[in-house]
Formats: C-alpha cells, structure tokens, sequence
C-alpha cells in the first residue's frame, strides 16, 4: 500500500502549437502529473472532458479562448490560461461564469517565467529605497515591439510604487537631449530597448541611491524556461477557487 | 501655526571615525534630524545626554559599544549600532538591559546598505524555484578576507532557504575539479572571490534553471552608501521597544 | 556576361554529426559557397574528390581525421579542421605532408567562434596596461571539466602578455582563503567556474588599474555561433597554403 | 655607480585644478618623474622653465591653453594636455609652432583612461565580424549632456569600420517605435543613455551575430583612473616630436 496521491489528469488546449508541444513534453515528464489530452484546431474540447481531465492549460489564440473557458468552467474544470489578449470586459466576463462555478479555478497569465515574475516583484519592493530607477530590455532583433511588454509592465509598477511612497522625481541634470533611441519613458521611468543579434530575451532593472546600484537581472534562453511556471500554475489551480491574475499569488 | 514635526535629536559615538563622519554628514544634512553631539575617545558620554539626545548612533569599537550601550539604555536613550563584534553572549545582556527599560530601542546592524540586505532578502526568497545558485564577490585587492561576510551570510541563507523547501542537490556533472580559485562551498553554494585593483566592493548572485537565469547584483562604492540605512534605523529604532537585529525587519 | 565568382565548392566530412550538420547548412545558405559533397562514417572520400570539391570542413573525430588529412593534401584539396585531439606530433606529420604539396592549405582550430577569438586577442594587449585580471568562466551544470579549456587558454595568454611586458605580481592582500571554490590559478590569473542551469557558455575576463576596470564578456548560446568563423576559414583557406593554426591569422 | 636613468622633470599647469592636483600627486609618486613646478592662475610660466622642467602637462581651460603651448613650444618643452576645446583650427596652429621646433613634442587627448581607450580599439576592430552593434552608456545623474563624448566616439568608430568593410546594416525589426528614451543613434549604431544616482561613468559595447555576443565595458570609477594614461604620455612624449592625438598611438 501507497500513500503517493493521484497523479492529476491534465489536458492541453493548442498542443499543437510552439507552446502547446512544450507544456506537453513537461507535463509528460512531471511524476505527478498525467497527460491526458492534447486537443487542437479540428478536435472536439469534449476529448478532454471525456478523458476526465481535471486541469486544462489553454495556449491557444483569442479567438478561441473565451469559448474554451466557458466551456471547460460549465464542466467544472479549472483552466490554466496562456493565451494573451485579455481586456477588462473578458476577465469580467470570466468572473461571471466562475460565480456559478464556486469550486472552478481558473488562473490567467501574462507571463509564466518565475524569474520575470520575481524580477517584477523585487522591483517593485526595492523601488522606493532607491532615488533613481532604469530599465534596460534587450532582445533579438526580430522582435517588432520596443519596449517589450515586461519592460512596460515593470516601468508601471516601479512608478506606482515610488508614488505611494511619496517619492521626488529622479534626478536628472540632462541637459541636451537629442533623439534616436529606442526605448521610452514610462511615468517617469526609462526604458531603453536593445535590439541586436545573438541576444534571445534579458531584462535588467536598475537602482541606484549615492553610492549604491541594485541591478536585478533577468535573462530568458528558450520557452522550456515558462514550463516551471505553467506546472506551479496546474498543481495550484484547483485549490484557488475563482479568477487568479498572474503567478504572483502563487509565489509565497 | 505649523505642523511639521520636531526634529529627533540624534548623539553619534565614534564622531571622528571614517563612518561617524558619514553619519553625522547624513544626520546633518536631514531636515528631520538635529545633531546635537558628537561624542568620541577622551569625550564624556554626560555631553550626549546633556544635550537631550533621543537617538545615538554608535560606530567605535568592540572594547567600548557594551559601555556605551548600558549607559545609554540606563538613561532612557535608543541606540543604532553599527560596531562589530556581537557575539550571542553579548546580545543576551543587551536584551537583559533592555528588559528594565521597556521603552528603549537598541537596534544592532551587521550591514547598512539597503541594497545589501534587499539583496540578501531576495536571494532568500528566489532561492527554492531554481535548480542552481552561486555567488561571485568582487573586491579590492586589499581586502584581508576571502570570502567576504555578506557574501557567506547570503550563501548561508540560500542553503537554509532550499533546505527548507526540500529542493535537491544542485546539478554539477563537474569531474575534473583542480584547487587554486579563491572562494570557497557554504552548504553546497559556491562562493567566487574575485580581488582586483578598481573594484570595491560588489556581490552578483546567480539563480539559474533550465531556459533562464536571475540575477540580483549589488555595487557598493563608499560608505554613503550606508547613510539611508542608518538613518532609515535612527527614525524608527524609538518606535521599536526592545533588541532588534539587522535592517530587514525595517524593510516593510 | 557577369563577374561574380565561381562559388567555391565545399565538402564536409562528419556531415551527420552535429557541427557538420550545422556546417552543411551554413554552406548551403551562403552565395559564395556551394555544397558537393556531404560525407560520413561509411561514405567513400571519393565522393569528395569526385565532386570537384575545393575545400573539405573536418569535423569527424582523431580516430579519422589524419587518414582524411592525408588523403586530401594528397589530392590537392585545402583542409578547415574543426576535430581536436591535435599533439604536436600531429601537428609535424601534417607539416610534412603539406611540405610535399606547396599549394594547399590546412587550418585547424580548437575554437571557430570568432568572439571568443576576439576576446583572447584582446585580453592579450590589454593585460600589461592593468594590475589585475581575473577570469569567470560560466557553463551549463552538465559541463565535465572545470576551468574550462577556453578560459585557461585565456589566462595563459595573459600571464605571458604580463611576464613579456614584466608587470609585477597582482595586488591581492588575502590573508585568509578557503578551499571549496569550483576554478583554479593559472600562472597567477585566477579563474573562477560557474555551473548552473540555466547557463551556457559564458566567459568574462575582468582587467582592474586603480579607479577603473575593463570587461570583456564573451556569450555563446549555441553552435550555430561557430559557423561565421568556419566560413570564413573556408573562404581563405586555399590562399594560405601550409599549415595555420588558430583562427587568429585570418582576424585582420 | 648606477645606471638608473635620470628622472624626467615635470611641471603642471592647472596645477591646483582638480585634475591637476591628481597629475601632481601621480607625478610625485612616480620614481621615473621629478615635479619641479606647479603653476596656476597668478603663477608665472617661467617658474615652470625656470626649474628646468623637460615636460609640462596642461589641464588648465581652453582660455590659456593655446597660450601655454606657444611659450612652452618655443621653450623647446614638450607638453600634455588634457584641456578641451581643440578645434580643427587650434590644431593647425599647434603643427605650425611645432614645425619650427623639431624636436617638439606634443601630445593632446581628449581621454586619458586607458581602459576607455581600449574599449574604443577592440570596438573598432571587432565591428565588422558582428551583424549588430549597440551602446549602454550610464553615468551619475549630473551629468549634463547624454550621449556621453566617449559613447558617440565609439558609435562613429563603429559605424566607420563597418562602412569600411561594406557591412550590411543591422538587423531591427521593430515597427512600433515610442520616444522618450534617453540616447540616440549615430550613424545606424543606437546610443542608449542610462542616468541614476550610483553610478559614476560607465560603458558599454554590445556585439552579436547569431548565437553569440561579445561585450566590452569599461567602469571608471574616479580620475586617478586617468592617472596611467597621463604618466605614459609624460614618459614617451619627448620621443615623438609633432603634434600627437590621442592616447591609441602610445598603447602598441
């Protein structure tokens, strides 16, 4: 006789895709985890409820996630969300069909690094100990947004973070200025975007007080880096009832 | 009529040592703090409590601080201490002292610099969600010691902040192993030491899994640097009855 | 009628393994060359010949790679050898062989990535102008040995630039150093080993004079960072008959 | 009987600058060099000639500069300067008093780091071997303009190599570009300006090409960094009669 619980059943929506076939290998790989479905364009979502997964990872497209989570949450699946293009209208919308479903968890992300989201969070903690704050973002040079959507997401929150602590602006004794750079300023935070060959995807957030710089420093090599993440997400999902934004909550 | 609140009067032991200097340059220059002593070898400890001093800071040395400090709790007055040499045995007596003085603050600090204990406390926290950390520390060449004292705390930190979390031993396939690097293994976390010439003082610690690494890096250039930390303590050691040790617990 | 060259026709032996993999499709992508033979374990060297190949790319293994060298200087095909195990045994009798064959040229190399080349090259003039220099070699934790063989190339050519120039010993006042550090002292250059997951290959050579300090950061993060420099042999490989070694001489 | 050679006799001018007192104090310092003069405003020069001074070194300000050199030229004293302000025009006027004094030496730098040197060197030769270029300049945050001399420097010296060997440009793919980053873009190589307390000078090369990147920092921390800088130029100027320019010719 055993006592190791039940591995849980979990099904993948988009396995297809880059992601999908990822968070299928790590599933696969996972002693306490058990794959159960991998479900995309063409197949029935029901393969996956037939197979009586008890979490589905959804990496699909936006067109598609809305009808998959009202139909995973009526089935009383938890969901666990990659897919991007969330406005506020569909995360309410989202609420409203997990408060007929009190016992479904379903966890949306913007980022599965737990690096990132670490990064995020010490910046966030660190910003009001310190007079001066930058972000130096550097990507492949196929990317066709600057700044990256973290950067911004980390400006935002190190502003927000100075102004409830009632912080001065930085100093800043710039004088001439000139134009060309890529990168921008958010509420009051730079962002400076490196684009170059032979880089894949690194963050650097930088803080600095007379005579001391904190750099925090995050630096992303492949998508198998978001697959700790994803995992946290699935063993975690069930027993957090209702709409979770982010994996910060699952980080302590 | 105004509101503004008085100004703490703060006392500084040690007044003529490189660091009593900083503090009472830093205590000096704050609008919420008057200097009313400066007290050092050959001066009269009465002139710190004459002048109504509620705060002292004290940078002398391990032969005098014990001296210092039960005079100090004995009149009523707070304490922020910056000497070194507090050994368990001392530290009960501070805490023996303090008893019959309920509303004295003594807060004892191995390290001022905010970005050092940040540093240390996100360490502690990133530690369990990677498979792999170490630490590369970089000082001047004329540093006596390898590894450096924070660099060992934050090492020792990690390895409890994973054994508590059961995390496994980190991968290391290494076979071939030579002697002669300066550095040393802190509970299964290596410590680099770098010594060169134009350095001073700096501490890079490496978390890494598989796809990314994080990276949280503290640049110490002089001992400003310590001035926030100090007199961060000073303003709230009052508020604080009883032994506090180190800057953490004042970091929200 | 046109005056672009003829492209140069190219074989490659170990065409199955990984780097010949690699190097087939670099050569397949560029204009100026064209692929004609692929060969392995099993293939006939003829068919190298027999398909007007101009120059061969060796990435086999030293159980082959002299029956391979001889055969080609023999038929008058210049040689890029990316295989290791090269003794200065090994070295002479290929002397010897292209001493009877005056215009073909072999080049072998330990290492194709022309940044990592570089930045020997450069730590080599720049190690007399400073008091220190250290090194930090970071890898993947499934690396076996330690230091790595780059970095103990690079500190080699260092304490050699400084005993030619003379530089007395480096600064360092260490009085007490532990054991336990993954690196070791080469000739008085301290190298410092990084394993963890996460990493790749990374190299850092660090060179301090009082006031300031020199990095130079090398990052390689897969093999497809070689293949400039193979080309690049490729390319002027017939025009440097005899034996080179190193990518050094084809760097300006 | 010895044999050491004679000290060189050194006079500064800008003598009580801050610069200049650096320059004395390394001077004195020096076992090869003897400081026979120091001059500032209300000094005469001929105190500097009186006491037999073989080279002066100039940080005074572009006011008095040119003035200086015309009496010490014609004195047959070679000299070093570090003051700013050389037009192409000052610089013509130079050659001309030198040419009457053949055996006149005059070397004018706009940067007496050697470790800055260098970094623009490596920079200059590596450019072409790398499909992206770009700069991270970060300085303390009174700096008045951004991009730094040194950055913009660098950026011409990169753009003209890779002119000169007929690189492509860089590849950058962005499409949804914002302003406000500090920093610009000089002839196709991106500038970026990074200001925040804690910091001092800084900088920054970033090379890749797929798969790998090469970087090369340079840290000064403060002006004795340029100390070495000033002391080889004092020690070799007498030997290269005219006008030289930079520090590049004397490093090799």
């Amino acid at each position: 006789m055993t006592d190791v619980p039940e591995p849980i059943r979990v099904g993948v929506l988009g396995a297809r895709g880059r992601m999908g076939l990822e968070v299928c290998k790590a599933v696969d790989a996972a002693d306490d985890l058990e794959l159960v479905a991998m479900v995309d364009q063409g197949d029935l979502l029901f393969s996956a409820s037939d197979t009586g997964a008890q979490v589905l990872v959804d990496f699909t497209n936006p067109d598609v996630v809305m009808d998959n989570l009202r139909w995973a949450i009526e089935q009383g699946i938890s969901v666990v969300v990659g897919t991007s293009g969330f406005t506020e209208d569909r995360l309410e919308q989202v609420r409203g069909w997990l408060a007929a479903k009190p016992g479904v968890g379903v966890l949306i992300a913007p980022n599965f690094g737990i690096g990132a989201v670490l990064m995020m969070q010490f910046a966030a903690r660190a910003a009001k100990y310190f007079e001066s704050a930058e972000i130096i973002e550097q990507h492949h040079p196929r990317k066709l947004d600057a700044p990256s959507g973290t950067s911004m997401h980390t400006a935002k929150v190190i502003a927000e973070a100075r102004a409830a602590a009632n912080c001065p602006p930085m100093p800043d004794a710039t004088k001439e200025e000139q134009l060309g750079a890529r990168g921008t300023d958010i509420d009051g935070v730079r962002v400076h975007s490196v684009r170059a060959a032979g880089l894949v995807a690194h963050q650097e957030v930088l803080f600095g007080t007379t005579g001391e710089t904190l750099t925090i420093r995050h630096d992303s090599l492949d998508r198998s880096s978001f697959m700790p993440g994803v995992l946290l997400a699935v063993r975690q999902v069930r027993q957090r009832p209702g709409l979770t934004i982010g994996l910060d909550a699952l980080l302590d």
